[in-house]
């Protein structure tokens, strides 16, 4: 399905930065679908370590995904102004508030680690690399896969030169991949029609994947693949709180919601007391709301408080069946 | 001195970042010195055209200094002591007060450009390279010029492989380069005689050079060559505002201090009221003041008034003396 690599099944275990482990992205590859490293968050020393840990876990190709970062301005007003409105959330959960953000290239290093590592695949969220990356990375025999929210997205990805486009329709868990103004929220089905004889690398839609048909449905709209997140986090092998799981697998049709409040881009998961308090404040760009938050994020799923987490996941969560991978993965492709 | 490079003159116009201009440059490249580009303020893209312009205006190598950068970790009441620390200037000078500062990473970019042009001499300050780009810029055949307020800063820009290393003293205008803790101020002369013999690699003496006299000690204490910047600003083809070249041809011999107050990192300048306004106040990590503080000293120096303005200049400044760079490079190695 995607260049020449020897991948069982037409399914891509999605790169959910700040969830996915090295044991449950090597028991993706075992499943025979492409495991994905989300590398969002890490440095490039902890990228080398994920990435060496993963190839001594299986043969099999597998991802990295990077997110492509511009350096936000810090405006201190606002910096100030939306460390004081999360200040009653630092207070309930008795939480020492967050002082002091940081805004760091790790971009460059991991892209490094990517072509020394000679990763088989490689892909991008929030953006397209340079031409002069995107060079080297070809140079190196990496397949390149970018993100599109938008038919303008990937054209944009095709004319870049990258291999192949993840299609991500509006119902998608996690952040929009969103690299054009103005956001535009346009479901997945919508977008693979508009998308359809407008470029001619494979494309892989995402977004809300969780049944047989939703798999069927993206296929015969000219996918060549699926790229599946939520579903697989309720794996037996996904590493993520058991409050998480729960949070899934009890979900209701109007349980997620779009917020900026957690990280300062858009994503998509659980509406909760953080992502109500939040409405109308003043939100600091990205990364600097997540390094604001993040402290909050983890103390809430300490104290088994579902309220404050960033509990990501796709419209359509209450589909999500528990199971191994192989059997999620089989439930999926069982047509 | 300085490779197989052909220079007619033992002496290096210094990389004066925010100062140097492409005329300066050729100017100094075709008085038979070692003409630098100071762009450590600059993105890829002007860094890039700088490069060009000089190619364009002589045929005589020349040398582009880099700042190695730290992403400064971003505490929001630092910064926000340090823009309440700045008010009453900004309302002296009747200016908006600044509230949006940057942290953007230009080195990587930069790098690349003077792979691109195949810049002939490239020098570093606040750091080294790491091992990964100076293998890329060794085999570009760039020669590799780092920087050492220190024995140990030397003994680390040989041990990393670079070609040359200036030695700046205590006495040298603007930014300090120092890239280990403690801050130590050591004098030229002193710290070549600490440096004799720890190093094998060409040594450039910096600090204070302001007489052919200066340069002879610095020669006979084993330099094989000068930079030089306060010496040059006052020449004709130094495009720096009158205001500032006044400030020179007028210095006592304690009219400089060393500041963070400017740019959040230690540089020397003269003595003004800024710099002893912002004693005891609390100023944010480079490049943060930088950013703060740049309005400021766009409008002192609009306004006339040297009171609010950075200029740099280092110790002996009072020697200063007009005429063409050809004139003053001439006295300087009159001997």
């Amino acid at each position: 399905m995607l260049g020449h690599f020897n991948i069982e099944k037409p399914l891509i275990q999605a790169p959910m930065a700040g969830v996915t482990t090295p044991a449950f992205v090597i028991a993706s590859c075992e499943a025979g679908v492409l495991g994905s490293i989300g590398a969002g968050y890490l440095n490039g020393e902890d990228t080398r370590e994920f990435i060496q840990a993963v190839k001594k876990g299986t043969d099999q190709p597998f991802a990295v995904n990077l997110f492509i970062q511009q350096q936000p301005q810090i405006d201190i007003v606002v910096l100030q102004e939306a460390r004081v409105a999360l200040q009653p959330i630092y207070e309930q959960l008795q939480i020492e508030p967050v002082q002091t953000v940081v805004s760091k290239d790790v971009y460059h290093d991991q892209l490094q680690v990517v072509i020394d590592e000679k990763v088989p695949i490689c892909s991008f969220t929030f953006g397209l690399p340079t031409a002069e990356d995107i060079a080297k990375l070809k140079e190196a025999n990496i397949y390149l896969i970018g993100t599109a929210t938008t038919v303008d997205e990937a054209i944009a990805v095709e004319k870049a030169g990258l291999d192949a486009v993840v299609i991500q329709g509006s119902e998608a868990g996690g952040h929009r991949g969103t690299f054009t103004e103005p956001l535009q929220l346009i479901n997945l089905q919508t977008l693979l029609q508009e998308v359809k004889g407008k470029v001619e690398i494979p494309i892989i839609a995402a977004g809300g994947i969780m049944t047989a048909q939703d798999v069927e449905t993206a296929m015969s709209l000219g996918a060549c693949a699926v790229q599946v997140g939520t579903a697989l986090l309720v794996a037996n092998e996904c590493e993520i709180p058991p409050l998480y799981k729960e949070s899934i697998l009890t979900a209701q049709p109007a349980t997620t919601t779009l917020t900026k409040a957690f990280t300062g881009k858009y994503a998509r998961g659980m509406k909760n007391d953080f992502t109500e308090q939040l409405r109308g404040a003043v939100i600091a760009p990205y990364p600097l709301q997540h390094h604001l938050t993040v402290a909050i994020r983890k103390e809430s799923v300490k104290q088994q408080n579902p309220q404050f987490a960033a509990f990501w996941m796709g419209e359509n969560s209450q589909h999500a069946k528990e199971g191994t991978i192989n059997q999620i993965v089989n439930r999926l492709l069982s047509t």
